[in-house]
């Protein structure tokens, strides 16, 4: 939490539901302003990590066949955990409900997560985003990874993916989840070839089953399935200019071609359902025959996958089993709507959850910006999470400050395409910050700001004085010469009739632009 | 110039037009990929800043009434510039003439700066960029602006705003227009106000009419100019949430509303432009009242005077003078489409120059991401020209450091356009750098990044050692578990049959996954 921030709660109709906002004060008048807040019970020094949801898991009992938060909501029952989305997202219990029950969003849960604070993913609810931490074979501390998660919550990541593939995968991520306020996400293929010593063509489903099941009693809230990789549509990739550049696309393929057999991801598909449905771990509809660059986009081989994904969608809801679909990746923006199009006509509206998209390749070392583009834009057609992108993309693993910088590129993102969507909550925060601006409470302007500190460190750069931060005008144009100044001398005099408040504009003239400080 | 970059000239119909490229050499068997370059020959420590275009302004000889580009091109004359121009784009110079003359694109090139190196302005071509520089009074180095300019140039500002607005503006526009390889723009009102002693009340036509041809004579190429700012429309910014943001419209609101008369820029437009026409400046025509917060975008105020810009396009092109027209801004995703289609139905397809716009208010220091979501898609809808935003926006004035954020952030939204325009020439780079990528050639792809520095520096943070250049992995994935390595794989496999190469593949398994380093 911010210093100028204060975390409060808001309760529901038990007093176990209490839902978190960041609370900014406000010096013009108005009452604060609630943000949405991700950080999480453990970013606050009073308090630990607490099992927010035990109760109510416990409540539920254990089902033999779905323990699903979309198997309550096709039930008709509101559960406690759609009641704080709803208090979270300023929306009716009711309409939570009915987005699950029909599969148009998804609220990632694992009963064996219980710190989680619920959030939901869905286009019909504030645009969310994702932040993929994790170690590597060539960099592998646990602590830094934590580090990293709550550094990213901080910032505003909604989920966070572990793709830990180095040593201590499942080490690591017992400490991931045991510190997440957020839904944490994996792609257990990753673990599943550790095992086989990094050889994909000694994968079986037996093993894959078994990690699955590891991960699943750990509490990983989704997991991506990259099903839809068929033997039929890896010659598709062949000839396009970056191949396959999904690691679990690839992974897949090259089982699927050295055993000549169909994947056994999609042949016991079924069995992992019952899987999920026991722990309430949402798929994640890997996209492994995604575009790697602008020349593969929107190809046979992405959207022969995307029909099959289709098919699997439809499978899991059999199951009462949430289900969202992963999208690309690398696509140029005038091609980036059919993307949203195609899926939800295909997923008949599964959420979509896309990486990016990266709007060229040319630019590596800034691909948080070439992706926040694409994901700004496929937000506002309906895309309901964006993956986040790091400057580090394509070049090596993110560091601390990498994962801030793509969580704020996509936190922009996101939020724009709120504004675009027309989400009721979305503009009052624009609007606060602005009139803050236009009233020179530079005060309010820092704290409203998507980040705080740089706001206040950039202001004070080249105007570091105390008195500037009530100063009527800043270092931009210097205080001759503010037209934001001359402007509200312009909102009084028309509040007051134009010719008749002539005289007096002309004769305070001078003063208005005398120097307030320097 | 990048060290892995070299300039090379492609001359013309006669010597001396020459016109530079940054050529990329490539180690993957393929020509050398030639860049568009707008360093300059200044950043070739070889040369100096020569009078490139003196002895085309001198044959041409001076004209009373009007030496423009426009006014050739209506002639049907196809001058060096047009020329210069058609090879720097791939085009034919036919092409370019005809695009001027109708008005859909602009040469700024004002006859007193012989050291620019011609670039067009227009829908169908490159989209283009605009960095602003300039002192102020709180910041006022002459040698840091001209650093300013050279840096803007070499990572891509393809024209450069000086909007000094401190001490010493002669000077300081004498020395950036001597030392720039680009058109350089100004906003002459603001001199005409240092005249005044910041008063805008005191300002006169007379004193505005000596500013424009004091920088006239200096070779500045084209002038911000707010003359649709009119009496009748500011009372509509009045109940705006931030006012009028414009410093141009702010000062003629005021001047307009202390005298109760209507703007003297607007009354003297046609002496305006036979001046213009004189030295061959083009318009930017300002917009004075453009909305400055998300809840101020495509409002009654904004869209009164894009009218009025409309009007005062069609009379400079009865004095044959160029003109390009401002545009936001502020503007959501889901009202910036309407900005482009109102503005070239209103201005006949005259070029649309816009600043951002940004997304969203919510991020303050890091409007260049904000913005430059909104500037790739404003671009991808027709707008011509796109006027960076640094990360200091709103908060102060850009250091060296912010120029490059707000210039790469602006190339790449450019390029993004030009890929979603279908830019016959855009998408060669994209698939340039993503087949190096794919092949591992690393020294390629840095070559080939909007900004090879950060690349490298990036990918080396976390694999330093000279080898990993070579490597056939990157830090992301480790050695074992690279997918574009298993993709090469399938990629050999699929060209030779399927069935019959399993074993092989199978064979190969191990070796394939072998670590290559560590």
């Amino acid at each position: 939490m911010h210093p100028s921030r204060k975390k409060v709660y808001v309760t529901g109709s038990r007093d176990d539901i209490r839902v978190p906002f960041a609370e900014v004060e406000l010096s013009g008048g108005e009452e604060p302003l609630r943000l949405y807040d991700t950080s999480g019970p453990g970013s606050d020094p009073e308090a630990g990590l607490p099992e927010l949801r035990r109760r109510w898991i416990d409540e539920r009992g254990r089902d033999s066949r779905s323990n699903t938060q979309i198997h309550y909501a096709r039930k008709g029952v509101v559960t406690p955990e759609m009641e704080f989305i709803a208090i979270r997202e300023g929306l009716e219990a009711e309409f939570v409900r009915k987005e699950v029950a029909e599969g148009r969003a998804i609220i990632p849960a694992n009963v064996n997560h219980p710190e989680s604070e619920p959030m939901i993913i869905g286009k019909n609810f504030l645009t969310k985003i994702n932040a993929n931490i994790g170690t590597s074979a060539v960099s592998d501390s646990i602590a830094d990874e934590v580090e990293k998660l709550t550094w990213a919550t901080k910032w505003g990541a909604d989920n966070v993916m572990d793709l830990s593939t180095g040593k201590h995968i499942h080490e690591t991520r017992e400490h991931i989840i045991r510190n997440s306020p957020v839904p944490i996400g994996t792609v257990p293929l990753y673990q599943a070839l550790e095992k086989v010593d990094g050889d994909p063509i000694k994968l079986t489903w037996e093993i894959y089953r078994d990690t699955i099941i590891e991960q699943a009693e750990q509490g990983v809230d989704y997991m991506t399935v990259h099903a839809g990789v068929l033997l039929r549509y890896v010659p598709m990739a062949a000839n396009r200019v970056t191949g396959i550049v999904s690691r679990g696309g690839s992974i897949m393929a090259a089982w699927c071609l050295a055993h000549h057999e169909e994947s056994f991801l999609y042949t016991h598909y079924r069995e992992l359902c019952e899987i999920f449905a026991k722990y309430d771990i949402s798929f994640s509809l890997g996209d492994g025959l995604r575009p790697g660059s602008i020349a593969d986009a929107n190809d046979e081989a992405q959207f022969a996958e995307l029909r099959t994904l289709g098919e699997l969608t439809k499978i899991a809801w059999e199951y009462d089993v949430q289900v969202m679909v992963e999208g690309p990746g690398h696509v140029p923006m005038h091609k980036i709507k059919e993307n949203v199009d195609l899926q939800q006509e295909i997923c008949e509206e599964a959420p979509f959850y896309t990486l990016g998209p990266l709007t060229t390749d040319v630019a590596p070392a800034y691909d948080h910006i070439t992706s926040a583009i694409g994901a700004a834009m496929i937000g506002w057609f309906g895309t309901a999470m964006l993956c986040y992108v790091t400057p580090k993309e394509h070049l090596g693993l993110p560091n601390r400050d990498d994962v801030k910088e793509g969580v704020i590129a996509y936190k922009i993102a996101a939020h724009a395409a709120d504004l675009a969507k027309g989400h009721p909550q979305a503009q009052q925060w624009d609007d606060a910050l602005s009139k803050a601006r236009f009233e020179f409470r530079w005060e309010d302007q820092f704290n409203l700001s998507l980040d705080p500190e740089r706001a206040r460190e950039y202001h004070d750069e080249t105007l570091p004085a105390e008195p500037a931060k009530t100063a009527h005008f800043c270092s931009m144009c210097g205080p001759k010469f503010c037209s934001m100044k001359i402007s509200h001398e312009l909102k009084e005099y028309a509040a007051q009739g134009m010719a008749e408040k002539s005289e007096e504009f002309k004769e305070k003239g001078n003063k208005v632009y005398l120097p307030v400080i320097g």
